[in-house]
């Protein structure tokens, strides 16, 4: 059965998935990249520094299988005002790191935009159901991967739509940003819920429906 | 040297530290029991239930050794009104569990009430601060607990003055009572921070000054 899946959110001690401020140079805000040093650490993180096995990695390296198709909102296609330039792609380049169908979810939608590697871009004004409807038939039977940012991955969370969330607990607390958690009050009560720290010091959290 | 330290405070995943609609007959609002089953299960807990030994117990059982004296808050001494009672002495019977001096932070302060086992709980009208060298005083060289409730936790936090903090981390979503990390932004900053998940599904968090 295909489900919908979410991977390697990461949230502060006071429930911010994101710091305050995002912008073009700052797309995690304040916080920087705080939020996700143990991810660039891993081996799945190595694009950019890590090499790093072990648990954190274990778990990072579950965003990829099985996974058919992604949701994103139109804050991690681009920075602010992407949807005014005609020849924005995306952050990643040609062969971006995706390799399925992927819907980013926006009021202004345009054709879709074919990449190497097996992604392409489809656009999207519609509501978490819809998309998720959308994003189910291009699975193909595989499961479908919410990506973020934040708010996305919240609002289809609070629509019942999720079957499996894993969440990064980091040890900080940010004061201010995007809330994970609010109008998600007794959350648990739909979920199996596993807690894992690492010595990094994050620890891994997984609801799964049971 | 003296420290100051607080144990056994859970938390929800959202941040609250007690539900909402505290009462006399609900005493953490409506989250019921729910941040402090895990507590209640262990040996630490077992004039409640519990009998359970493990890591859950082991964290319990640290709340006791080496305390000279407690500091707390108004709202666990009593339901709302208790200083309008002049008979009212705390809910713990005659020997209540603290055996040392007891500091109970009020507006509306009365004289000192020596309880049998070594409790003698006085009242203070003073910050933080204040109450914490009285207490400090009266401790005689072993540490000072700041006992809650979660307000209270937080003030002494925000002023700087806890140099020992576990938490507790349910996995819940309350979604609603009293935030404890309100004012804390940065806290990681002065404090070395460990994690461990037990089979229960919480989490302990120590924060320790280095």
């Amino acid at each position: 059965m295909s489900r919908t899946r979410i991977h390697n959110l990461s949230v502060s001690l006071d429930g911010f998935a994101a710091g305050e401020g995002q912008a073009l140079d700052t797309p995690m805000g304040h916080a920087g990249t705080r939020l996700h040093e143990w991810m660039f650490a891993t081996r799945f993180g190595a694009s950019i520094m890590g090499r790093k096995g072990g648990t954190d990695d274990a778990f990072a390296q579950q965003h990829e299988p099985g996974i058919g198709a992604e949701i994103m909102g139109a804050g991690k296609f681009g920075p602010p005002g992407w949807q005014d330039d005609a020849g924005w792609k995306g952050w990643w380049g040609s062969n971006p790191p995706f390799h399925t169908p992927t819907f980013v979810l926006t009021h202004k939608p345009r054709p879709p935009i074919e990449m190497a590697g097996g992604t392409t871009f489809h656009f999207l004004d519609a509501s978490p159901a819809e998309a998720l409807a959308v994003a189910r038939e291009a699975a193909a039977g595989r499961d479908v991967r919410v990506g973020g940012g934040p708010t996305v991955a919240r609002d289809f969370i609070a629509a019942g739509l999720v079957d499996h969330i894993h969440l990064v607990q980091v040890p900080i607390v940010l004061g201010r940003g995007v809330r994970l958690w609010d109008g998600l009050e007794a959350l648990e009560a739909g979920y199996d819920i596993e807690a894992v720290s690492t010595p990094t010091g994050v620890t891994h959290l997984t609801f799964t429906r049971p």
